[in-house]
């Protein structure tokens, strides 16, 4: 089972950025799933799992898990955080949505907003956007870098170079901390998110969706593919590896989310605590306490 | 007057850790300064222009300052925040003093609790103790590591080694994010500290100030030696300078601190922000209109 998962999920797993090419990845691909069925089929059945998993990633205290989405507008990020993560119980889980970056947070370097909402111990910690953003809506409107002031002396000419560095060791250091990092660029085509954008427009239900802001970015598309795959190429690391996932079909999307989170987790040999002869002991007799009435 | 001020300072800069000995600074070293009356003079003055730049710091608003503060106790490190920071606004100022960590910092990795607290652009930022207890206290107390939860995978061999990388990668950061970075070991001898208990014992104003927990790790005394020498060989660098200040003397001390502080500060170059020609014009007139009583 488990070496199956790992299968389905392989092509669209980075853990080395040398060679990866975004357009080697096709956003219509469904590969390994016969049906839209049959994936939700499965979907269901792995989110119970997960739902598990969790309870154990919780009581063992020891692990956090750390996912961080990144993609287009429409994409379906919203949608995959809602089906795969809704079977798991709110109380280990923890979602931060970043949007544009406020006042007290441009005072910071840039990944201060989201260091201090990193999981817990024992959580589930995602991330709708994260420190990414910084290589990718800031690289395409390279003036947005004027608001965070930085002084002249730190404005190199290496400037995306060290970002990709800063953040590949950053992942390093949380990984050894005991943080397992997976990350999701949901690779939509411009085609489907044309068609997706229309929808919004047109369904009253999804009108509170669209933001005239998504169709500005939309003309940066080319911009934007080439810092994805830079991105990639520059942080896709074994311990953070980069999951790059079809994201025309919404169903096999979240497939392969599901999968991937599966995987990660199912690695980690997750158990409940074992309690020893003398905790043993001491339930035992609180147990006899209760059971007599004494306690 | 720059210049003399960094040939003071230069003898306790460590930008390189490589050859550093802790027997090579002299606690009582008092060099450089022909009495305590002299040093108490130059640091009212040099406390003076501290205020000033840093004015212009916070006007600027692009570099920040983080001063870090380690020491065994009694060492004098409130004394020297002080007595040096005193003269300070307060509003452009901002103390953090690091006990030991609470239930939630525990579920963190080692540094977020420092990280959470980076100072602002434009201001000056305290740490009374640090992220670098980490490679002091719990080195010296490995049981400590217990409290932390690491998974078992993450209690590397090398721990001791991937921790200080990981702070350098950490300190390269955020001085390439605008962070302007000084490091104080307050190095005081084994002898003045026992004076300086005693006084606390003592003296009934200072009975507040002792604590048992200091004589226990006084009896610590040479692994903490080791502990400061090995953090300091492994993390001085350029751009995040440990300096290692006598201690025996107050004195002294607070003014090698200052100076420090003086030296950095000075080299950042700091001015008040320029006014264009169009900002030059819409305050004469609004100087014009308030003077007419139109406003």
């Amino acid at each position: 089972m488990a070496n199956k998962v790992r299968a389905f999920i392989e092509p669209f797993r980075v853990t080395n950025g040398d060679k990866f090419r975004l357009k080697d990845i096709d956003p219509n691909d469904t590969r390994g799933v016969k049906s839209r069925a049959k994936a939700e089929e499965l979907l269901a059945k792995g989110v119970k799992q997960l739902s598990d998993m969790q309870e154990k990633l919780y009581a063992q205290d020891r692990w956090s898990l750390l996912l961080i989405f990144q993609a287009m507008d429409a994409a379906g990020k919203d949608g995959a955080i809602k089906h795969v993560l809704s079977g798991i119980n709110p109380q280990g889980c923890q979602v931060y949505s970043f949007k544009a970056p406020t006042v007290e947070d441009l005072d910071h370097d840039f990944m201060w907003r989201c260091t201090r909402c990193l999981p817990e111990r024992g959580r589930i910690g995602i991330f709708n956007r994260s420190y990414y953003e910084e290589t990718l809506v800031v690289r395409v409107h390279p003036e947005f870098l004027e608001a965070q002031r930085l002084p002249k002396e730190c404005q190199s000419k290496n400037l995306w170079q060290e970002r990709f560095e800063d953040i590949r060791n950053f992942e390093k250091y949380i990984t050894r901390q005991g943080v397992v990092v997976l990350k999701f660029f949901l690779h939509v085509s411009k085609k489907e998110q044309r068609k997706r954008l229309l929808e919004r427009l047109e369904d009253p239900d999804k009108n509170w969706k669209f933001s005239k802001a998504d169709l500005n970015e939309r003309a940066h598309w080319n911009d934007y593919m080439s810092a994805y795959e830079d991105m990639i190429r520059n942080t896709a690391t074994k311990r953070a590896p980069w999951y790059v996932v079809p994201a025309d079909n919404k169903w096999y999307t979240r497939l392969v989310v599901g999968a991937a989170i599966h995987d990660a987790l199912t690695d980690l040999d997750l158990r409940f605590p074992e309690v020893d002869a003398r905790k043993k002991q001491e339930l035992s007799e609180v147990k006899d306490a209760l059971a007599r009435g004494d306690a």
